[in-house]
């Protein structure tokens, strides 16, 4: 049987409970969590046999993560284990103005360091029909990025369609160095995921008429970031995430995809956010379920926004709901009635 | 001192902490409840006397129910020991457009499995003015039902005045079975409660110009729901609640009541969710309140209303409102400022 | 370095989790705070020296009491150790129509009982600039009136600027006895800061065009509360914050400043609220972190009411943001988004 | 039915998770606990009638205490309610070398300020056939002293058996107030309860070869402790706790009656301590239920000591065991076999 | 590779945070676990191939279950999907003299109802080369003892190990169906597994010298209790536990393995018991595991008696141990000195 | 008034609940530790003036670590803030023959990357009269290995006597680095701490008759190994821990001083454990008080033990004892009996 193989970090998630502050807190809660991973989760959850590719040490913490991926059905049987630490993030639940905050400790993770030689893909990808990379992987060290590399090139030689979300993270690379490796590895990605800031941060396309810190979106000047994309780098699919902010409690969400040619957009939710944290991820995930399902344009639109909807209800980064659960959203009111 | 009866099941309540899902969860919140035992509980929290006629196992969990009841003040001396089990369910509380899900585990409980001739009406009703039973019970099986028609039998005998809540249950029984029992059972029905779904779900009776799942609701068509059950059954008095469902996080709430040809409404509460779980029962409860001491139909249904309001900012299934709680909502703003 | 010497009481406050009520909770969560003492925490958590003069007994939750202040960087040499017992006070957080409410149990405190004479103005005031006073404190005894008389006649004595939020408690004096006080009081006062209901509480100075329990304010009513405060008593700078309650979740909040002649107003925030106890401290402290840093009356108004915007985002008392956070939030669009 | 009368404070008991300490605490377990009470609930929990009687004030916590009264069916129906707090206590749990503590926060709390006239013990003994008081409630307050002393004078008028612990708690009076008080209510008391150390500590009876400190306790000098009580007092029955502690996590328990001129002593049992708190109270009431049962001296004695044993097992004060466990316990082994 | 396979029930385990009794519980830890599951989770932790079979509901609880093997390495490729209910048992931690209990909910589970023709033995049993079952599962229902049996027979024919853990539960069956049972099913089994009471419980084998409840063992005894199994049943292998209980929180624990007419005994251990519940079960992988593995009779009780050592140290029933673990005890010397 | 200095490390300390394992754990208690911030903390707790100097990152979790420290009174003000990460480390609380452990993750931590020039040891130890330092920290990096020279070195010329505690870490450095270092440091160390383990893995100087995996030590051995360290480096004073560890959760405790030619043991303590971790930290901040304060030899060991004696049955590192509580210990029996 096909799978989907997704290759990227796994970290230790460690937030306060509710909406405590990090010099609050007397306990973490604790769960494994990072956006390569998100998507295999999501993709488990929703039927999608999926094999996640990393690299962990070889203690509890390493076991702590594998064990978290195992739990939701994803294949951990090509993740490696060496290195020396498991990489480590903190989040802060913001509110009303208050922004959520993520505090990295990453540095010098297991996957970061890890010989990209160790990752045989062919074997890997044997299979495999689909190949998920993020931006993120490839900002951790020059060998993350490099196995990045290997990886989507022995996809394509392969006819392993390869989709890639640009999460582009400040804190990890330059938009100059995000800008010169995420255009070279668009040469072997079929299908690109960006949320609405990406496309300029790391490629400089700009969305007319749109403010994002001040929460508004225009939907042509998003149309226009889409068909800019592809004819530079002639993707045969982009999705973008179009997420409004009106606070760090409410949110409004949708998103669009371009395919040959033309542009579809799913509705747009109002959210009241539990945990916003992996909301990206899940429409990775949603997209590429809906693609591998053959679902159409605005089918495939529709179901990762909903999707992704109902991630941003749901505590800690991953996407635990099931395929009928999204129908149930997206063929529905939203109206979030009680079933009993 | 004369006092109300209600006569149902209570069973253990197990919900993950906040919103968690149930395949997060590693620990549960436990309480006790049931839909008549939480109309119980809630009047006795609003100054009346109130007794509670179950059965429940002889065993720790069984003593964990009764003290949950006799806790807030129910008299429980008319409980029952026996049976094999506790009925319990597990709640998922959603937010946003995941919506609140009940899974039951109540096959077999004890209450289900007695034996209807160990509950004697006349002792128990004796000093009763008022028995209070709803669709769930004679959903459970033939013998919880038998209990229920000899329950509301001996009260019409007795004088004493009945309301059911048609609390029609989709996973319990068909619509067919329930709209049979129910029909029958209304004969010694005086005051019916219904939300507004039920009256549709069990009797066919629709409300014009109302899609429910969309979330909007026609007041001149619930006010022909309530004539149409009226004239149908000969109810003296019947009340329904009209819930507006935003998302699983915000709802609109109301309610009216139909009485001597005249309908009455009470204002509309927006409300944030903290636990939507038992408003319906709080609502019945809120309206044996008025109706026991006296209040006009206006101020019964503001009274009802006003009280189920403040449910849903309450944990769990229990409506812990004073009397005083509910006037100062009622006469007040419903602004919540702080009280210090 | 010169520094802020704030005077007032500390307590344990005990509050269930989240949105439990009293009668359920089996655990409370326990911090220390009290409305002079919100001030010295937030303000240390600005970068002002902040001193706190306290009585706490000489037992383990005196030691709690003091710890939590030293934790946050307050300085608490000046804290004498004496008396019976440390005040508390239990917080039921609100939801919905639901109100917050707040149960004193600070009867005979050790602030409360403390002699006056044991506070030696003039060498706690050495090298202080400025001094806060708050209208809970006289409010808990006759001594401790004494002792905010005692404190702000030396400050004025030594050029100390003196303010004083009038904070109304009904609870622990009459308006009659209030105003006597604080009318005595005010003589020596050059900053007044006042709730939206204070003024006419402790003076009778109301707003028209306002109905606080319905939520609406009007600003220019204010503006006249501002000014007739300022004619009667002669403060320099009067600032009042202006909350209007829609529910316990959600509120709008702003505030004004009276200065020169002149009244500004800062932006309104629409809060979700996480926990609204505190806010006018924050306020207070971010007016005087603001005024110290010699900001513009305009500035001044929108720091105070950015940083205690904030604050109804933090659990417990204590405003824990920087100066960094409030700028962010105020030279931003507030919108929220997530910091990684 | 006849039943068992009960008189004291109820309190908020506050304690750390765990071994914490206080300075540690960010949330403390609630319960609702005092010696008296701690009685009434054990006997409710051994299947005796039991009435509570005391004053809680009309608040929320007032509301708690006699929620938790009647959760394990004590009759709460002669409770009072009036006053201005509901006394408080915290305790830390000691384990090792480190000793468990006790900090009261109780003065003026609602019991201790009640006038004695309110209690119509002529009526609240009416049906009653026991009286039980302990040395801690006329240590509170005069006030509530002549309660005690009312209550004993109307019991023994009334022919009820009148049982006291002497319970001394030397933060609450002096041996010297404590001696007098206890010698003149002695008049009207048949059975006492005394722990090892409160013999000396009342009436400066020792036991002949003891060290309690050290550990060591020697029975026969227990015998003449006994038989000097019930020489200088007339006791009908006296019944000595006599605890070995070897640390916090580790003590000896047995016990002693002294009845007809005989002295019985019970098994000593080794302790694991998982809450030590409400030992003596358990006893007490493990006591009553077997003289109220018509046990024998050695009977009671075992019954009371084997009550006692098993509560030192369970959180917080209330000994929750039934009849069945206690004897599972002094007809078995002790042994700790797990039952399924 | 080869594996070994295991089927029986898993369910939810429910308990009260530390050694809170039922009836104080405000909520419960959830775990997932049963006797079979237990074994085969432990195997998976000791490097072994573990497949568990059983049946459980297609809802939210079911999922849970799946998970919780799926976490630590189980294969649940083979789990069937039906019935209405997982089974549910509770568990009170027993501390000092009072005992450990276990409460079960488990009627009419999935399991138990399963048609056993659902189960394909010749293709779950393929690769594998050892199955264990024990006397839990044939005691559910006789659907799921004719599994027990199918299963048994089918490893027989295939040349697949067979063991068997006697695991005698009285609440579910009496001494003569298990006795007719098991003695049926032994002729199918090679390794026969018991603790020091199954043996009379079902066969009427007593060990001399022993009196279970009172807490000693004599070796001698039950080296001939294994040596009288061996001789009426056959079995290649008898490994029996020996726990003697000093108290719930005290507790010696060896075992002895006999084998070719010799029988070795392990070492004894002083436990300190954090969580016996699964002890018997740890027992019987580290044997499995041990017997795989090919070491000596006295090397296989060795391990077995120290990796169940290890597991009343930790909570819930899962043995979450790894060989180097075991081995470090059982060539160490257990005194439990840190490692860092 | 003249103070101790200590400098190190503070780490995140991260801890499972309870007895749970890493793998199991869902959340984690947060503490802030470290072996030289712990005696800064025990001696601010026992009255001494302690100041910490350390480098901890420009981040949320430094601000938590100086926090942590300021809470119970350590002078912060020396704290540099700079580097990219605070170290992290995570206990697992063993029990009985499960020992606990520690896993780090420290690596390239602020304070081991800091350039040791930073600190201007003659500003930070003017006023100072004591120096402690520890083996941890040279183990950390060159950089931090040179700190602790200079620091040392400065102090001497200061005439500030310094203790050090040799703590060698297996994981952090070889026995030869440790040996070479630690060789060198002893030329300008007055006080040597040590465990029963350390002369021995650093120096080479075994206790005879001890074997110290298997619990048993000879005190005449440990008097030798004093004197060979005193002999070989010429401290004026050694002092030594001396654990036997009868399981994780039971151990002896005791210790040993020699000093002008005599060696003073201290009684032996039983210890039921809490956390031991912090054990020898607490011993440390025991005997510099006890110098400080001018007490004799056999007083010294006696009030070291004592305080390290209670902070085995304390949570976390930090042992927060006050002076009145250890000479409670040491003049009393140890027995633990409640204190109320």
């Amino acid at each position: 049987m096909t799978h989907v193989v997704t290759f990227g970090e796994i970290m230790l998630r460690l937030n306060p409970p509710g909406h405590q502050r990090l010099v609050q807190a007397t306990n973490f809660e604790a769960s494994y969590a990072g956006g390569e991973a998100n998507v295999a989760v999501s993709l488990a959850c929703l039927g999608d046999q999926a094999a996640y590719v990393t690299t962990v040490p070889a203690n509890a913490l390493g076991d702590c993560a594998v064990n978290a991926l195992r739990r939701y059905g994803v294949d951990t049987t090509q993740i490696r284990r060496g290195g020396n630490r498991l990489g480590a993030y903190f989040v802060e639940k913001g509110a009303s103005q208050r922004s959520s905050t993520v505090l990295y400790d990453r540095t010098d993770s297991a996957v970061a360091m890890a010989d990209p030689s160790t990752y045989d893909w062919d074997q890997i990808l044997d299979d495999a029909d689909w190949l998920h990379l993020s931006g993120i992987t490839p900002a951790l060290s020059a060998r993350a990025a490099q196995a990045c590399r290997d990886a989507a090139r022995t996809a394509q030689r392969l006819g392993v369609t390869v989709s890639c979300d640009l999460n582009y993270r400040s804190r990890l690379w330059s938009r100059e160095a995000a800008s010169a490796f995420m255009a070279e590895l668009a040469g072997d990605v079929d299908v690109l995921v960006a949320n609405e800031e990406d496309p300029f941060d790391v490629f400089g396309i700009a969305a007319a008429g749109t403010d994002i810190e001040a929460g508004g979106l225009d939907q042509a000047g998003y149309d226009e970031v889409a068909r800019a994309l592809t004819e530079r780098f002639g993707f045969t699919t982009v999705a973008i995430t179009l997420r409004q902010s009106i606070s760090a409690s409410q949110n409004d969400w949708s998103g669009l995809i371009h395919r040959d040619g033309q542009t579809c957009f799913a509705p747009t939710y109002h959210l009241t956010i539990v945990d916003r944290v992996g909301g990206g991820d899940s429409f990775a995930a949603g997209l590429i379920h809906a693609l591998r399902a053959g679902m159409t344009a605005q089918e495939s639109i529709d179901f990762a926004v909903g999707a992704s909807c109902l991630k941003h209800s749901i505590e800690h980064d991953f996407n635990l709901v099931s395929v009928s659960e999204v129908e149930a959203l997206i063929h529905g009111t939203g109206s979030g009635r009680i079933r009993r």
